[in-house]
């Protein structure tokens, strides 16, 4: 059903690790669509990772890349031009790391470079990414570049850190770059603000657990996986969408329009109820 | 501390029952700081609260209205600029009732004349006060209206069921009447969103109990009582909010503002946890 | 492009009147991607309207309805699942009309029957298509309800009067029953938030070109036509879009993310200079 | 009026330049009300603006300081705890700078040694404080922490610059550490988004004379002056307004609630409707 989306596109994927990152994904359902594009990561994500494998499945070639380097991004947005022969359709942005977060920094106790490599990472990465290709006129009219984001940019999450602002100032630059980009060349510029997702950096945390069963029970139609995640970008890359730009989209099962859901207060009143549970204060 | 806020100002207070009310509480501190208003409720509700007493503690006289009514509408500011002596400089609408709700008429099986009604009595009421009002140029410029509303208008909550509309619906009424009043008259409209608060419509609901036990752990200050929102309502009635208007305020201790708290966690882990407890889908 | 987005799908749509609607375009549009569908609108609007022309090029039946009648709409979903063989897949609700503002009474002088027949109309007719395709099962599972709203719901704009009030009961409505819907039974329901769009209500209305020029001039992609509103109604149709539900949408070419653009200043500052042009307070 | 509203409260007060400056109004006002406090601006500031005479005025001393510089912060907590005898009650941030606005560099060719510099002074300084206090104890419970903030945090104003991310930066870290700092300490922290007030930093800039014109059109009651900022601050640093927290509250005259007004209407019809005016795109 997916068929024909993207036909004859072309575009650049940022951020795929391995099969669990909703780059991955979007890679996945871009190849299927019809589009053509390049894959971008640092060296050593695509060391660690295991994107030639995904490179194969989208014949797609892979250009390592510090997205935090304008220089990089050149020659990302160089090369693919040359590969695709032409200018870029579609960007997905999907980078974002932590130190605080990493090295258990807690929010009343950062450390200072590591929240500006936070914000470099994370949020300037994506203007650093638009203003080289802007620069480099490297978008066609009616081209759409997605960021992903998370809720936590508009309400706080314990432990979500300084991610949190991260997140925050990525949406901001997508309104303001987006401006620019769409009064002067047509490009559409959002972000999609999506369920937690388990990816690999984030598997077997306890916390991130808890959580995710608590966002599941308060959505009506679930949390959304990253596969689900990709159709959403496939819709946001299509020239379906033309005129929706620098918005914050959520695709959330319905997450951030509920204050309480039926599923989530059983499970908590359970708590509230038992006698024998450990006392929490 | 609140001393001589509203020194010289006259006022009306829609929808006080009984001591848990919070327009109960808006006219002590009102009367404390300095103000001179008279009391509104209907027939029905002076009959089964305790206004009177609060009449006497304040030294107000007490206008029975149905404020659906605008002929009783008419008669409550006519006799009020009567008593008071001149136009007036606050309005506190704090009326709402649902028969859906009462009747347990669920969402999808609403009976739709008592929805009306709902809409009637908790929204557009806002409105007959305020056009009343207009009509009879009754508040001065610089005047402050504030009705009380509840995040439900934003963000789903079961069992809330059409109170939540009729809020959203009263929100929008404070902006759209804000901008004609402001524009013609200089005079301010905002809603509070207030906490969950135990009157005594409220009070014995069980699900009410749970939901207020999770919003207290989720706001980091904890939920806002009656009294504390009163406190809040004599700040914008003073003279130092004059440029504020067609705002919903979130007195809530932080609610509104969060995803979820580490308290609130605990709670819902320790059921998560719990082996003993019983099933939940 | 869209080819097959639809294919399989059956659906309903109400509120096409002629070329120049809304719905039109998403009934065309849902036929070139493959859907089945039928259209509906009251009688006096088949009768002034063109609808019965969109039928043939769509191969659609009209079932004449009152959408504020629960029984007619018993009949749209019953006869629907005849004619289709089966459930439907999506819903369009467009329908909106205000005797305040036909009969130009301003916000300060609503006539409060005509206000209720506003909300019955454009508001609470969505409820009621809701609950009644609810209590008959009517829509498949990961089925898609969208209604047309517009941004005077959270912002006021001057003479929009009572319809702003119409439009935020009806998002709200959105998140009520997309909270139910999407529990009990997989349906999303989300509203699109529409650049104004000249219809044939609204066209030779001084007031409406003066303010889609402004809109155009202030949003990066200039306003959003009829026919891409239809193209994006598409993808939320689609199964693409699985998890994204209880949101409002805005398709504007940007402009909700706008606070002052170059352009619309530009024409602003033009008048702020002008020495012949005529006072203005 | 304001009599004794911070009748015993001890704060610090950063950013007064001159009394154009909000924070100046903030110092007037807060002596006004029977605070007594700190001032704090950098060394350069000091020298170039008039801040000893303010000092005079509320009989307060100045502690110089860069606010990006962790250490000089201790300093300032520490001389005003000596100073005023105990921990403070309230703290002003109004501090914000953009090397890119002010070397001319346009959104799409930013330098990103500024841009860093804009988020380290416009945002990350807030952090560092509230860190600063945090680690010291330095407010005491149910203490009132502002910082102003200004509404192309969300919505996109053309040569607004990366002081749009800067501010929706700084909104998202008073969220963040209010959810920290209330849920440790009950203390509440909150940003005002403000009108566009002259300051002399921004005056004989022409394009915020334009801006300032059609805010003030937009807004029912006009923009907000810093004096009536001002007030507006007194009432977040007393008692009145302990269970706000977490929030960004505009106080603009209604212009974040409008989408279009009568007023900014004619004026911009005006232009529409030149026909000697010069031509715009």
């Amino acid at each position: 059903m997916i068929n024909q989306l993207l036909q004859g596109k072309k575009g650049i994927i940022f951020g795929a690790l391995d099969e669990k990152s909703i780059a991955w994904q979007v890679a996945l359902k871009a190849h299927e669509a019809g589009a053509r594009f390049t894959l971008s990561n640092t060296p050593t994500a695509i060391r660690f990772g295991t994107i030639e494998q995904l490179a194969e499945l989208c014949h797609a070639e892979i250009i390592p890349a510090d997205a935090t380097e304008t220089t990089d991004l050149e020659t990302v947005f160089g090369r693919s031009m040359e590969i695709l022969g032409g200018k870029v359709d579609f960007v997905l942005h999907s980078i974002g790391m932590s130190m605080n977060v990493r090295k258990k920094r807690i929010y009343p106790d950062l450390d200072y470079e590591y929240f500006m490599k936070t914000i470099d990472i994370s949020s300037l990465s994506f203007h650093k990414m638009l203003q080289t290709a802007f620069k480099m006129d490297a978008i066609n009219p009616w081209g759409s570049v997605v960021a992903l984001s998370y809720i936590a940019a508009q309400r706080t999450l314990y432990a979500y850190n300084d991610m949190a602002d991260a997140k925050a100032l990525l949406e901001s630059i997508c309104r303001s770059f987006g401006y620019i980009y769409g009064r002067e060349r047509k490009v559409r510029v959002n972000t999609i603000s999506q369920s937690p997702t388990m990816t690999t950096a984030g598997s077997g945390v306890r916390v991130m657990e808890g959580l995710m069963d608590f966002t599941d029970r308060m959505s009506p139609l679930g949390n959304a996986s990253a596969e689900e995640c990709a159709d959403y970008c496939i819709t946001l890359f299509s020239d379906l969408t033309r005129k929706v730009t620098m918005q914050n989209l959520y695709h959330d099962g319905g997450f951030s329009s509920m204050g309480m859901s039926l599923r989530a207060m059983r499970m908590y009143s359970r708590s509230l109820e038992c006698d024998e549970c450990p006392e929490v204060d």
